[in-house]
């Protein structure tokens, strides 16, 4: 290790460090994950995350035109910048469900605001799982006032296991850091698996955090974040009804309050940033049937915009991610991608590297000790693609998965 | 049958009659298929497609920014309008294989030049199969020799055959109509089961018609039949590098020349355009591990380019693809496509319908026994997705296929 990349490891260091745990690590929230028979039994499907005190939120929803009920109701409601609770079902997606589904959204939050006594205009919903079906309205308001009862500031990992769908696993993360001298504490969960696509997609987050910072700063902090993970991620290129990223934020810290004017603003956005990435990455890691985790990095490209386009061409290509599962690296695939993405390109100029070594350089091919080093890197649970198309100073990364067998069979078999 | 739909079958029968063959059931074209042993042994892989004179030639070529070798040869000599034969091999797309491909994109056309003692300008040449790999020039050349030796004017379907990469089964079709009380034939071939995508991909066409008819017209009747078919197909989204689409015409029927002028034009484009949907029928058909037909029709959009953008959502959606292989008429995928395809959606007005049952009608979810009836018709090989936003007159059609375990196997495996 050299020394320059120690010292970048320090700085990184100093900025903040992992922790264990994800909504209930920062003060001031608690929260459950229950069993209430949604559609299956015997699994925890119904979440509660709930601040001591009405707090500042931020929140992104799916641009999806078909957007779920629970959508309209938590969305008209953290235009207020201020929420307290949010109740998140898995096994329904409530959308398609026309105005019961709307009335349902609705009375799951008027349930949950009695349950804990609080103002509903302070409360959100989330709702996961299959289109078109109307919520079982009375196992949701039994398990509301179940959920009500067991909140506890240790339950963020049982809420992790409450908003599960096809996951496999649960999906938390959360960072400490210090500003002003003061400890705040960054933590969430996430779930999604399928219909991943750039701009959320069957995907919910949830953010907390005790640092004291206004709700526009968080929502501008969000939107930074979620710019470079939540919307950098394609597992399959289908996008949701249902996709919903909220942050919380209950001022149990001492920081002076933060917003872009504030010194350690851009350590703040750097570690929520962090949190939101790792909770990407446990995504599409978790991607249905995935067996490879892809980072697509193009640089190189005349502009971001034409950078983020040949990326997520690469990254959406069937052809490219079967090749991915089958161990082969099949970079024709990959400049294919790039030449039909609409990104500008000059064959002659392109360079692609699979995990470090050389694919297509301008014009030269991999020759066979290229091809076996590039196999044996593709073996791994992970590796890189990374294009330089040397035309500018445009560059993104996505994250992707391999496009499987596995992928086939939980679609194909997942019913209506 | 009532008495409209029988009027229906008269006119159209009245336009153009369907017959067996491909390429050379129009008079005044010769083909065959060899062996050259390009990449694989025992299989045929060099076509020939020769006119008897020099006659009017229109093509349309892959939008790809990285374009292969020989589509910028044919390009460049189609330009003329004039052209009198092609060379196709199979096995290797002689693409990314920068100036030394380039050079052999252009010997393959001066071989079969002096093997035939025609004109090298007059000469075109399509190469399909695996991207980054330098052609075998000795066994190109030795086939081309071999190939001008086996020309005959029932040659189609050898050709037919040579062309073929990851394809199942060889694709012709031909229509005979009269023009001006005079016989006239069009006939063609394709290959292409992978990598397509609207804007053709991975596919290459040829057409040839022994109507009387000149370059610029031929041209406008290419286009329009391209746009109605080979660029309504959807396979798995991918769009290659070598797409290409070539017609000929030999005018060696005694029609007066055709132009958009003539009174019968309409029906020369009508029966083009048939025969570049039934072969692009065929291929969809012969999508990689397809199992399902699925015809995606548009209705009521608030514009054409909108109903295109929903229904081409629709039949790149694997979520929806892998729901038709699992015979699962799950309508909250396709409707959760639509409202991301960039289309103007109103969730209350949009109505789907799978094989004519209704799944989803404003707002009104399809009740068991329509799922009952859906799942009945998916268990076909063939069925119709029809949707209908009821915003406008907008409408186009999409001809795509499901995504299977067989594509995953087929893709994975098939290495550089």
């Amino acid at each position: 290790m050299n020394k320059s990349f120690c010292c970048i490891v320090d700085i990184i260091m100093q900025i903040y460090s992992h922790i264990e745990g994800g909504i209930t690590v920062a003060a001031g929230f608690k929260a459950c994950g229950v069993e209430a028979g949604i559609k299956y039994a015997d699994r925890k499907d119904l979440a509660l995350l709930v601040a001591d005190e009405p707090c500042a939120v931020a929140a992104l929803y799916t641009t999806n035109k078909v957007a779920a009920a629970p959508v309209h109701v938590s969305k008209e409601r953290t235009a207020s910048g201020i929420a307290q609770a949010i109740v998140v079902n898995s096994g329904n997606a409530n959308a398609c469900t026309g105005e019961e589904g709307l009335f349902n959204a609705y009375a799951m939050t008027r349930l949950m605001a009695a349950a804990l006594d609080i103002e509903e205009q302070l409360t959100l919903v989330c709702s996961t799982g299959v289109i078109g079906v109307q919520l079982p309205m009375e196992k949701v308001a039994a398990g509301v006032e179940k959920a009500a009862g067991s909140l506890s500031s240790d339950g963020g990992h049982d809420a992790a296991l409450a908003i599960m769908t096809t996951d496999t696993v649960e999906k938390e993360f959360a960072v400490e850091l210090k500003i002003d001298g003061a400890r705040i504490v960054i933590g969430g969960m996430t779930k999604g698996s399928g219909m991943i696509e750039p701009n959320m997609a069957t995907m919910l987050a949830f953010i907390t955090t005790d640092a004291n910072v206004d709700a526009a700063s968080l929502d501008a902090a969000l939107r930074a974040a979620a710019d470079v993970s939540f919307n950098r991620l394609v597992v399959d290129g289908d996008q949701s009804t249902n996709d919903t990223v909220i942050a919380m934020a209950s001022a149990k810290a001492v920081n002076r309050i933060l917003n872009p004017q504030h010194p350690e603003w851009s350590r703040f956005i750097e570690a929520l940033k962090t949190v939101c990435i790792e909770l990407g990455k446990k995504m599409v890691m978790d991607g249905e049937g995935a067996t490879k985790f892809v980072t697509v990095k193009v640089t190189g490209a005349a502009c971001d915009a034409d950078a983020q386009k040949a990326a997520r061409a690469i990254a959406k290509s069937p052809l490219v991610k079967t090749s991915w599962f089958g161990v082969d690296p099949n970079w024709g695939r990959i400049i294919a991608a790039v030449g039909y993405s609409g990104a500008m390109v000059e064959e002659q100029r392109v360079q692609i590297f699979i995990g470090g070594s050389v694919a297509y350089d301008r014009g030269r091919v991999a020759d066979q000790s290229d091809l076996d080093a590039m196999t044996e890197v593709m073996k791994a649970r992970a590796f890189d693609v990374d294009v330089n198309l040397n035309l500018g100073e445009g560059c993104d990364t996505v994250y992707t998965c391999d496009l499987t067998h596995d992928y086939i069979s939980i679609n194909a078999e997942y019913t209506t």
